[in-house]
């Protein structure tokens, strides 16, 4: 069911990113990107942390009283710890949130519900991946330097802090759509883009019949970290549906350049999270693109879970944002 | 900021519960007990999956339709899987939580908070953990067969299953109240009812100031798996503050019985969320009791942020909740 939601907005955004990040073709748009990764944390997780706590750092000093009623919050470390410890210290009322990297949309569906039905005014949300947290829990530590499969993606090093409020801002949260889990029975772990496709194409195909609107009706449908492989597979499956997708983007093929050797492009909650917010809301607000739909998709699976022989189900929340 | 929820209540309930659970007091009042742990399942893990989908087929079952708007999980397996996998058929749309062991009330103010802002007419939530499946992640496989600290709880292996209705149900959900993460600086990975029973009062003295109530006056003041050592703690802090808790319950202390060996007691999702179900809501429902306060509590730590040398945050979310 596509919720309405009427009194949500996107007044403020901060990224922080880390190095290879800044050096891609966004790098410039983010607000802080650090010198190499560590964030001066001791560890990967901790530098996680570290990064989350300064994207809402960073987002709320941007308002002039730096304030939230509810702050919603999730990452891809097991038990969410990056969250849990990077945010500790702004004593914001705390929801966590798990949808892998599907949570930018998960937060920002939730937030924009909770206030137009008036449970909040304003609503802090941040998600954050790191490449060598991510790639030693679901894979293996960098150090030992496993060979990429052309499918593989680069997990993102970045945080991305929203403030969602329900008067002010220059980007309206008009609707959402919640997704449901699909799982077409794929295994490999260096294939994310394969697993998430089908997830993106049923919110899709649900928002487009619901709303009795086609992918033309927007100026671009933006998916969250699909990459090359995963793009691929998400056109075909709308043209398979007369949906052809003309207008798609996805944050996974915009992140790096073809020089970052990071073969199918970026993955991760810090994928979606930094580039809708550093490339996409500005022309929002700006009117340079005046409708746009915003799905983030999350591949479900654990690392134990595939080892038990599981395969990998997956998720995607749509948004739809428009210039106010 | 407490959060009125004027159309919030609980239709249907239903637990599936494991072994040991089944033995104990409650174990009458729980609709499902397996008979050996396994839910015919090969792994620990598969099996809480197994008590999860159980938990929410049961409850679905109680109304004349068995139909939801959205669905809220989560669990305390890496990436929440036991959720991701077990509720993957309802094909219900799916909105991940994680807040440990505080995800019963997370869940449920969350829900309450979605229906009474129109977001969704009727709200499914379901959380599991399961003993097995528990003990390997967070700490040694049961085959190790370590000796366990007194003030160890013992996971339950079990599921509550919620449907939460905008307009039907004989337990109302009056308000809600966000608990912010809390650390106090312990690291005892075998006292968890430590780290989180100053979660509980930060969240309950907060309510107690917003409201401008006190203990007495509600019939009782339930929390989720504080066990004995946490309630004991819990109760001084309270004392502290000159609001002595006289009318205290936790799930964790009623879930088994002193002939069971568990040491301090029950926690986990599974805990709070088949105990407040199965021995509370009746209760509530026939008026026996006509107001209470429920926290779950959260420990928010991994097995890794412990072991990198960080301390145990804690989180505790407050449903209040009445006889209608």
């Amino acid at each position: 069911m596509i919720v309405k939601t009427e009194h949500a907005f996107i007044r403020a955004f901060a990224a922080a990113v880390g190095k290879k990040e800044g050096e891609g073709p966004l790098g410039r748009q983010f607000d802080y990107v650090d010198t190499d990764d560590r964030f001066g944390q001791p560890t990967w997780e901790m530098a996680e942390s570290e990064c989350a706590r300064l994207a809402l750092s960073l987002a709320l000093a941007k308002l002039p009283d730096a304030a939230a009623d509810l702050l919603i919050a999730g990452d891809l470390q097991n038990q969410c710890v990056s969250s849990a410890y990077g945010l500790l210290d702004f004593e914001i009322p705390y929801l966590g949130i798990y949808g892998a990297c599907s949570n930018l949309t998960e937060g920002m569906a939730l937030g924009a519900m909770l206030l137009s039905g008036g449970a909040a005014k304003r609503v802090a949300l941040v998600t954050s991946s790191h490449n060598c947290a991510a790639e030693r829990q679901f894979r293996s530590p960098i150090e030992y330097g496993g060979q990429r499969t052309p499918t593989a993606q680069w997990t993102v090093t970045g945080a991305g802090g929203y403030i969602l409020d329900a008067a002010h801002g220059d980007v309206r949260i008009c609707d959402c759509l919640i997704g449901r889990v699909q799982d077409v029975g794929l295994r490999d772990l260096t294939d994310m883009g394969a697993a998430m496709a089908p997830a993106a194409a049923d919110t899709l195909f649900r928002y487009f019949e619901e709303s009795g609107t086609r992918p033309e009706d927007y100026d671009a449908v933006i998916t969250g970290d699909l990459g090359a492989h995963g793009s691929l597979l998400l056109g075909t499956l709308c043209r398979d549906r007369d949906l052809p997708l003309e207008n798609h983007f996805d944050c996974g093929n915009l992140i790096y350049d073809a020089s970052q050797d990071v073969h199918a492009g970026g993955s991760g909650c810090g994928c979606s999270a930094t580039v809708l917010g550093a490339k996409f809301l500005p022309m929002l607000g700006r009117g340079e693109l005046s409708s746009v739909l915003m799905l983030a998709t999350g591949a479900l699976m654990s690392k134990d879970s595939v080892a038990q022989g599981r395969s990998i189900p997956a998720i995607a929340h749509l948004v739809h944002l428009a210039h106010r």
